[in-house]
């Protein structure tokens, strides 16, 4: 294999075999094939996409530049979720421990945020003494003993992946369908897991703007999973609100745990059913769309989601007062955002409101950035709400006023305050997306 | 400048502004913009183009990344050619002297060969004792003493074009006729000339397979120059067939020779004469293409062409000797290619003659590869001819037969000989294509 006429063939748009692939990849991780090769051929691949069969080598190859767990050893159908990305997104701290409650064993491995969106690895570490550096016995034997363990992304798993975002990064190559499905897939398939439920957010908080390029990413990620023999489930969800009220790593991880409390806000608590019950689904745990339902809101009522979380926290060296009001870390000081008119809510722009609590330090917008954990914002108003002259529409936690004015600015150019009511857009926005297998299971029961 | 946004706004289609042009070459001469940010530009640009305004900034910016000459000293219009490159042409040799012998001054710097074209350079230093290492200094003072240079690239002039190909072609990112243009434009531009002629080749031995692409480019060649405020006409030229008959470096500086002595084969002494005519308008020598002609026909016949030639060779340390029969290196080793049934030369896949030559070792498949001057072919049959069994079609120029048997393969799968008398393609594949400035002296005078 030549690296640049691989490129080239790319570029003109002729189908390459998985074995260029797979040397591309191989030569990449062992520094045979260039960066500058790499961006190029991720251009290429920009313009000319990748056919399933391309995908599924990509991945393949990302997949086994590194180790993959082995959970053969855990009974029962391992499944994971993964979110594109959305501001307010805490969903996988009250969903891992929830489904594990109802019996299926969730291997998770979460990122760190970067830019306007916070990674579940930063609200966990909200939590005073919780470790995410699991080593891979000790996260298996989790999984095994607990149903659940919370890790964080190692240099281990899928270094190529690791090593392609950073080059994509400053290339101009992230926004690349095959591209941004290869690099999820790859790292979610090192897990080991068996199935995948996908939560693929679409609106202005969401990295895909639109429901048509949801839609194809999420088929993306679903075809790519059948390729590898894996069962999946894709969500289409909306993130042109904020999800629940809390946007800052304690303040969401608190919002996550009174969910578990069968309290908090109506859409976390219902996005969490809504992906518990394809998990079940996957599972194998329970194919009924009611009956999961039913279960998953038995958990929650009978506290038995919320002892699977602190078990999971204190075995992770979690302090377990932290998951009592007032156990996590709050922000000194306090402001408010209202507006001097009144009118309803038209529209809020989710991403300023990620930067808004970027800026006060809940965020990075460099890898190398420090976060601080206490800070953020409890949004009081969304789409659709009627507002008064001088009602708060969000609630300020911040640290002697770091980053205070440029976040209050965000903040306030967020939200469209006019004339017209109107009716929020739901939280699902399409059926689920479903593998083959799965749609079969449903018909043939 | 952010370059990642740089390259964002291109693959989208985008404008960008001269200045982020030059910031991101400069950036990229500086080692501020990685070689990955560069092949994501360059590939980016090979599906989205460049505006004339972005080619401008381009062949701006590299041009200013390194020295520029300056030949203001030397009276007159200091015309140059350019070549896009083919096989068996070896123009450049007698055609600078030829035009100098007229009274245009010609600084021309070339470059060496790679891949199936040779190149000005290899055919220069066939020529025992001829240095082309001339410092900026002394290729002023040759222009200005006798009337033309024969340099060649160094490192000093234009070095982001030198490391921006040199990418390209590991890259994929060769291919752009926006990229090409500027690469060539950069470089003769830096010679500190006041017009260009461009010989842009067309056919089974070119870069530009099809007429539509060579024009595309010759268009693009033309636009650059006049954005410079340089003067500028491009030939559309075949090559469909070998141009002469010698390919080889000492066989080649032969056949330019020839054409100097007024001999030569007919097709590389009419090409000459067409170039030289351009180079004579450009030069406001003689504008009248008729007159021109006629002019360069003299100097051919009364052997100042020759003697021009002469006396560059020994100003740049040539042996005088060199250009007198036998004074040149030859091979020691000779066969023939011969066709064993009659028929009509159909088609000639000149860049498989080229691929022939180089496998004698006439010319290099990597870079680093070294040349021997004396092997080469002599073509003894062109498209159109009717052939007999046991006709030489080319004699082979070996060295101890090294690469013979390959070379030969190469050069038989060359010839097609077919059952029809098919008319050779012309030389000149279109009129003309001149810059605004010229047509209007054309039809004012």
């Amino acid at each position: 294999m030549r690296a640049a006429d691989v490129i080239r063939r790319k570029r003109d748009g002729l189908a390459l075999e998985p074995t260029e692939i797979r040397e591309l990849i191989g030569g990449f991780t062992a520094g045979e094939v260039a960066d500058a090769q790499m961006s190029a051929f991720c251009m290429a691949v920009f313009f000319q996409g990748l056919s399933d069969d391309e995908s599924a080598a990509l991945v393949d190859a990302m997949l086994h530049s590194g180790d993959v767990l082995d959970l053969a050893s855990v009974p029962g159908l391992k499944i994971d979720k993964h979110s594109t990305g959305g501001v307010g997104d805490k969903i996988s701290l009250c969903l891992a421990p929830l489904v594990a409650a109802c019996g299926v064993p969730v291997p998770m491995i979460s990122g760190r945020g970067l830019g306007h969106t916070g990674g579940t690895l930063d609200k966990l570490a909200a939590i005073p003494g919780f470790r995410s550096d699991l080593s891979p016995e000790r996260f298996v034997a989790l999984v095994a003993e607990r149903g659940m363990a919370l890790g964080g992304q190692t240099d281990s798993l899928a270094p190529a992946d690791r090593r392609l975002y950073a080059l994509r990064d400053v290339t101009g190559t992230v926004e690349s369908i095959p591209l941004i499905a290869s690099s999820i897939m790859s790292k979610k398939l090192a897990e080991g897991i068996d199935g995948l439920v996908l939560d693929v957010k679409v609106g202005s908080g969401a990295f895909m703007k639109t429901l048509e390029a949801g839609r194809a990413l999420a088929q993306t990620l679903v075809d790519i999973a059948v390729r590898a023999e894996k069962r999946c489930s894709a969500l289409l969800t909306n993130m042109d609100q904020v999800l629940g009220q809390a946007v800052g790593n304690a303040l969401e991880t608190r919002e996550a745990v009174d969910v578990l409390r069968n309290e908090g806000p109506a859409d976390v608590r219902e996005l969490t059913l809504l992906l518990g019950i394809e998990m079940l689904r996957l599972g194998d745990v329970e194919i009924d769309p009611s009956l999961a339902r039913v279960r998953l809101e038995a958990a929650l009522a009978d506290g038995s989601a919320l002892e699977r979380f602190r078990s999971i926290v204190a075995a992770q060296g979690g302090e377990p007062r932290a998951l009592e009001p007032g156990g996590l870390p709050e922000a000194p000081d306090r402001d408010t955002l209202t507006f001097d008119r009144p009118g309803w809510v038209e529209a809020v722009d989710v991403e300023a409101v990620g930067r808004a609590a970027m800026l006060l330090g809940a965020g990075r917008s460099r890898a190398e950035d420090a976060i601080d954990p206490a800070v953020g914002l409890i949004m009081k108003a969304t789409v659709g709400d009627q507002v008064e002259p001088g009602q708060v529409l969000a609630e300020i936690h911040h640290r002697e006023s770091r980053g205070l004015a440029a976040a209050r600015k965000a903040l306030a150019g967020a939200f469209r305050v006019g004339e017209t009511s109107r009716r929020p857009s739901p939280l699902l926005l399409a059926p689920p997306l479903r593998d083959g297998t799965e749609a079969d299971s449903e018909v043939n029961r």
